[in-house]
């Protein structure tokens, strides 16, 4: 490709250690999340990487490294990271409530209405942040591609979604991606926010040549809401495209499953004890990030509801799998709270310790579970993607069914080779738990093999050549 | 008209009294309601009107009156009403669970998703029951229509979803009318319910000729619904029609405003002591059920900010009138005392008795309240359509203007008049509230006059006419 590509996003979790001899910090990467693949697609693009600076180390990192710092990914690449030092009170903002709490409710439908949410003055000044947020970025963009003939701009994920029109102003002629990796919700629901808001952003995202979701449920609601609130755009449902003041935006599904070396490199195992307390037993996996979009809690009462309603289940044993993240986000401690509870309440109703939870940011340990799992339930009230429906099919060593809600982008994909459920009814729930473990071994494995077929495809390799040949430079 | 209409819904809040003479019952209607318009329609068109019998009264009148019972409407007219004796544990569960609190919950966004809903094994025997319930409507629809060559059905709102399927397998020609007087969510949320509720209602509704909503919005999101849950269906958007085995169904958007002879014959009258409270203050009114989606308390703490920011607004005073409606639905009970507490921290931050809430059933409350409004509140975070906001602008005497939530249907007509805001907004609210109370007295009069201009064309009369006439039996 003789163009340039710069490619940005707001996360790198990035860890550090001091080199013994120099003092210097060496840099890697937290691995597993979706947020992560858009490192691996830097590493696969072998681009520069543009993201938001955000400890203290990242900070002395980004200070000593004017030029970018080399760091390792999961699949073995490399990348240069260039991380952006915004104003500490404007990513603080921006980062622990514009975007992880309001916006992020705002996409996977976090509130109630009834009672949540009520938008005042904190709002309206993070929003005027979110401002300097996003032309940091766009600065930091256009700075890099300065001089560049031919540039060609990814932008990755939600916290970015105003950075499109910023790019745009300047770089008129640039092909710019957007791609959301989050939901994308009903037309209804995206009104619920604040006037400002809901039209900003997607007047922010429309001057991307090419919007990305990984699921055509997404890529609807998008055309929906653009329709709802702009009404001067012209929507062509059936093309994907909105025209809007001569502008052109095509609006693409572009589904992402794994990443190959990701998968080859992992050093999975199981968490000390689970194996011995499993031991052969029939195991139901439950795993996720601590966010209430998981539905583990709702996992564990349809478990309790399976075993109970069928005599053969009795020695079944369920592990819910937990990613800590962002426990400061109140919605993440209470529903890591609502899992413990019912967790507690299942081992009262089945015996104790039939179930049991799992907590660490140890993606070896995720990827143990994945393998040992007689099943695996991934049962998200709504899911943007959900790369583990690839990821553990293509590990599982007992043949384990999967049973996956219908409202996870995977589902588009994985849903004819899944039980799909409705993750609010939990009898529905129950009843694919007790088939799932209770089906043929011949039946077992031929639908094991038919889900790996199923998942194979979908590379993190297909998944960027989709994004450039949509912007028409691939 | 050469055909004979039979007319159903659910609800008649009928009040009785024995005549001191002969212990017969002597029965009228419990006056305003979306409801209630039916009975109107049913007085309108001269025709007998079927419904659930409720309390004790109810089945006893409806024993005592085997060919139904003449009652007196709030219009004046009279109308014979019959009176379903259902089983009274099924009446029981379809009322309390099924229709007040899952279905309500279900077509008014009312669930946060996160922690509600779960469905198990009462639902599923809710639904069951729901079966009964509706094979009772359409049993007597059919009886009361045997041996008529040529019936027009016209079902009415939420609880009858699934009589037209049944209307349909005994009367495969007669022309059949639904009409939902509440929202139509959007195919996301739809998506909630169980398998068998979710698809089931809409194969119910589609046996109609025509289904009929008070907005624009709530159809189109029923199409999207039957697109996103019936593959085999053939939606026309633009036509506004669902083509399926054979049978088409027109999807109508027809508003309804307000009944003039309601209107004309309203006993209007403040509630006791509040003439004294307000004196000549600009009084603020909100107006609503106790129901959630009325958003009493986002209203309350929107005019405490308003009050706040400008100092000639420090003699304003704000009335929340309620008409307490199924306190014995929680989610009911518990917005009523979110209600009362928002008003105490508003008298603590603005000074005593400045707010005061005035709860009963005296509909003479609320037209008084309409009269004497410096200005309305319509805030609900979504309403199938709102009367109220046609009513009051009608009756007010004083130039009242109206903060109207964009989420009401009433705002698809009344919005371009009214000052529209977003319910979750409170500082948008609150300026709407300031501007509304603080403009000039010309420009005040110009507006009453623009709203009662585009308020009054919407009566009964042309809703009835526009039902008929959707099923070409005009």
């Amino acid at each position: 490709m003789s163009k340039r590509v710069f490619l940005a996003s707001k996360r790198a979790v990035v860890s550090y250690a001091p080199e013994p001899d120099t003092g210097q910090l060496r840099a890697w990467l937290a691995p597993g999340g979706t947020g992560n693949v858009v490192a691996e697609q830097a590493g696969y693009l072998d681009v520069a990487w543009i993201v938001s600076a955000d400890s203290d180390d990242d900070h002395r990192a980004a200070l000593e490294n004017p030029d970018g710092m080399r760091i390792e990914l999961p699949s073995g690449r490399g990348v240069r990271l260039h991380q952006l030092r915004h104003d500490r009170e404007t990513f603080r903002v921006v980062q622990n409530f514009l975007t992880a709490e309001l916006m992020w409710a705002g996409n996977n439908y976090g509130w109630d209405r009834w009672t949540q949410p009520s938008f005042g003055a904190e709002t309206r000044a993070a929003w005027e942040r979110f401002g300097e947020f996003t032309e940091d970025f766009a600065a930091e963009m256009l700075r890099r591609s300065e001089g560049e003939p031919d540039p060609v701009f990814l932008v990755h994920d939600y916290q970015l979604v105003c950075v499109p029109a910023r790019l745009r102003a300047q770089r008129p002629n640039a092909p710019i991606l957007l791609f959301v990796h989050i939901p994308w919700p009903s037309a209804d629901y995206w009104r619920i926010l604040p006037r400002a808001i809901r039209t900003g952003v997607i007047e922010g995202m429309l001057a991307a040549d090419t919007i990305g979701f990984f699921a055509a449920r997404w890529t609807t609601n998008f055309l929906a809401c653009v329709a709802d609130l702009l009404p001067g755009a012209e929507v062509d449902v059936v093309a994907g495209t909105v025209r809007r003041d001569g502008h052109v935006t095509r609006v693409r599904t572009q589904p992402l499953g794994y990443s190959p070396e990701t998968l080859h490199r992992r050093d999975a195992r199981l968490p000390e004890g689970i194996a011995e307390w499993a031991g052969d037993r029939p195991l139901v996996v439950h795993s996720g990030r601590t966010d209430p979009i998981k539905n583990g809690e709702r996992a564990v009462r349809a478990f309790v509801l399976a075993v109970q309603g069928d005599e053969r289940l009795r020695e079944a044993r369920m592990l819910v799998r937990m990613n800590p993240n962002r426990l400061y986000v109140e919605a993440n401690a209470a529903y890591r709270r609502r899992v413990e509870s019912a967790v507690a309440e299942a081992n009262a109703e089945l015996g104790p310790d039939t179930v049991r939870t799992h907590c660490d940011n140890e993606v070896g340990h995720t990827f143990g579970c994945f393998e040992r799992a007689d099943l695996l339930v991934f049962n998200s009230t709504v899911d943007g993607q959900n790369l583990s429906v690839f990821e553990a099919p293509l590990v599982n060593e007992r043949g384990a069914d999967v049973v996956l809600s219908e409202m996870a982008g995977a589902a588009e994909i994985l849903g004819p080779v899944c039980r799909t459920v409705n993750p609010y009814d939990l009898l529905e729930q129950a009843e694919a738990i007790a088939a799932g473990l209770l089906a043929a071994p011949a039946e077992r494995a031929e639908s094991a093999r038919a889900r790996r077929e199923a998942a194979r495809p979908w590379t993190l390799e297909s998944w960027v050549t989709a994004q450039l040949a949509s912007l028409e430079v691939g």
